[in-house]
């Protein structure tokens, strides 16, 4: 297996591998699954828990590991194709990319989408390009359109809770100040459906996902025997809920212009904050989960964050389990 | 042994055992006590020796390490609570500690002072607040009002300089162009107290420490047999003294508000920068130790820092040994 | 062999014996060589090869490594011997380095020039006195004027691309929006007539080499059997070459000026964007060489870079190779 783009890039029966190994890795952290074998991180994008749970997988299993962060010690990167460079950046990802897999046995990357064309960041054509560029295997840490690592970890976050595979997810929309990209919504939504959920994208007016988002969970629903609806009527979304996964997102019909999306969702602050209250109609345990990072009392209130439903801490370990089974997917026992 | 926030955590068994240990490994440095061990570093701040030292401290004892940088690579952190985050700051702390020690056995967070409320910061409310957020055991790389890593190399350095137990240190404040926090002086002023040592502080007026920095040290003297005192006049502080320890810190008359603090210190510039002339009435053999970095020419000229009297890159040494011996005590032999 | 400030440092059987381990090490990689060796990478400008394949060379044979960023984590460092430091810069150089050196087995630096005085960037008397500061081995990353180890990894890659050591190499001035420093042309420049080229040195009128760089390189070449002239005709420059070096610098002219070479240079920014009809009357394999990072449609047409001629990547693979080679040289089997 040489690329790790989507979720889609494991055929189900690996899918439930790397979901069982995620969770023996959880009992068995430490061994030597990796040794001698380096990665290489590439962030043109910030991070916190990507960025430490990568390097503690591949450490934690005898490989190695480097970082390389354009802006932050390392030089600007461009990414376009045939760019003139005589702006900031110094060097473009055709040379940095087959460079670093000079160096690594694998690269990783993170590359959020431009936010200035819709059909660009939807066809995530970057990331591919990335993967194309690199002879070694290829692991996406959030692309334009995808955040495959946080979706593997949210699968095993689900089964870890004990939520039926045919539960009802409600993925929610939450205020945030500004347009964020579409990638772990529609992660999210693709994950959920292929594990075969009742799957509720709640949102306000306006703020509905691309369809061709819509569309590609749906496929999957299909085949998994799940189901994809949406709503912006919160009570309907939530009834009977065993999860509640927010997160915020642009509006499509202002894309590549956050001063109209910022108009648009100025009235929508107080409401779209998620709030205790709307786990009225819920199961009576239903969870909240979050990829992080949450911007608190704004996107998401304490009293969700600190109190007993949520499991977003659990679900971010999982990050570090995930990963890692999927690292010893890729480079295990291949030396 | 879960958390060293403080100097005070070590009992004196404890303390001594690690300091010996950090002896031993000045001549021993490598070795697997921490294989299979992963220390995960958060700095909230700028570190050059902390930041080289911990993260040798714990490869060279076999065991691995992710730094978290907030602003550099990782998103910018809030620390307080029931913030409206709609600011810069994209991840709480609430979050990011408890998530990162997922990843870890071990954290160590720096986190100066917030330098706007004297009490808020001297109470060092924050660090405990993050030691209690981490299920893992717990090391404060510098907080509000304690540097504990290096006031106990700083021990350690006094017993390798032969320094005896009841000698005299003086503690001198140094002109820097703008306020800084008192957790170095805090630390050293409560680390010589405890070591039975006769402290002096020394400091233009207006530029005491506050009263419960210096109460804190003046009980520790008592338990030790050792004493504490101040005074503005630095023949009478320098007086047989073996050792002068330098470091800038704000006036607590204006804590929270820089510029009446930089009128304040502006006349003291050319008096205030340690000289080879302030060890006239010292012992002969005195030492020059500080925790650095250090403004050259500003707050200590080159005569003293390149002299034979400057003890500061042994000092610096020390943090390595020291600290290593602390992750050997805290995490060794426990798996 | 305590340092490696220029390919100088190398003797001919030292040389020889690096070049051929870094090809034997392209093959094995992963060893134990630096087991229990640490090394400390001081980074006081952006980097990306360098910054990766030093911490891949060192963990793929066992080591430890760390990496300080002054600006990006770390404090801003002062460089200059008597500086009054009332401004940005918080550290001195004279206590990092031999601070890191405590921490290290060896230190490797990068400081880039100044900048603002010729004599003095020539000179090159920075790193020379950072290593004089470091009671540890020591390598240098580039500093103003030497670029080691890109000149060992180019020799092994002319090695590894069979050009004969008495072949044509062109080393061509080509456009960048801002004077750069004399380091990697200096570098390839001495490395290529130590090796016995037929050298020669393409630049528009004005941006000719420093004389002292040039003579430096002459001395090289009397003793090997190679030569070093110049020219501002292309079509002469080209004529038979095995390898066209593309590189851009400073002109001597208007060292520390920036705005006045930036005025010399703007006409040549169409011309001396190096494209394909530069090999018009080269040898039909003549390759391409750079050291990277490169401004595309700037510096370098996509079509030479991204073309059969580009031996960029496999370039900068070497670096790898020739500094891990180094290290194992330096640091190996003396524990």
């Amino acid at each position: 297996m040489r690329r790790f783009l989507d979720l889609e890039d494991l055929d189900d029966q690996r899918l439930e591998r790397v979901l069982d190994r995620a969770r023996d890795l959880r009992l068995h952290p430490v061994g030597q699954g990796l040794a001698g074998r380096t990665v290489g991180l590439l962030f043109l994008n910030p991070s916190v828990r990507t960025l430490a749970s990568m390097q503690a997988a591949v450490t934690q299993q005898g490989g190695q590991v480097f970082v390389i962060t354009p802006g932050a010690g390392s030089w600007v990167m461009e990414t376009r194709d045939g760019a003139v460079m005589d702006g900031p950046a110094a060097e473009h990802v055709r040379e940095a990319i087959p460079v670093l897999a000079e160096y690594a046995d694998l690269l990783a990357v993170r590359c959020f989408a431009r936010g200035e064309d819709l059909a660009e960041d939807l066809a995530d054509d970057l990331i591919r390009k990335m993967a194309d560029l690199c002879p070694k295997p290829f692991i996406n840490l959030e692309s334009a359109s995808a955040h495959p690592c946080q979706a593997l970890g949210d699968w095993r976050t689900l089964e870890d809770l004990e939520v039926p595979r045919n539960g009802r997810l409600v993925l929610s929309w939450a205020w945030h100040p500004k347009p964020l990209p579409y990638a772990v919504p529609a992660s999210t939504l693709r994950m959920a459906a292929r594990r075969g959920m009742e799957v509720t994208v709640l949102h306000p007016p306006g703020y509905e996902l691309p369809p061709s988002v819509m569309e590609e969970a749906r496929a999957l629903a299909a085949r998994s025997g799940g189901t994809v609806r949406e709503t912006v009527d919160r009570r309907e979304a939530m009834e009977g809920a065993h999860v509640l996964y927010g997160k915020s997102w642009a509006a499509p019909s202002c894309y590549g212009d956050p001063e109209a999306d910022q108009r648009m969702r100025a009235p929508l602050r107080q409401e779209w904050c998620i709030r205790e209250s709307w786990f009225a109609n819920s199961r009576p345990e239903a969870r909240f989960l979050h990829c992080l990072p949450v911007r608190r009392n704004v996107k998401v209130a304490d009293e969700v964050l600190d109190g007993p439903r949520s499991a977003v801490v659990h679900q971010a370990g999982n990050r570090l389990h995930a990963q890692k089974a999927l690292l010893l997917e890729m480079l295990g026992g291949c030396r």
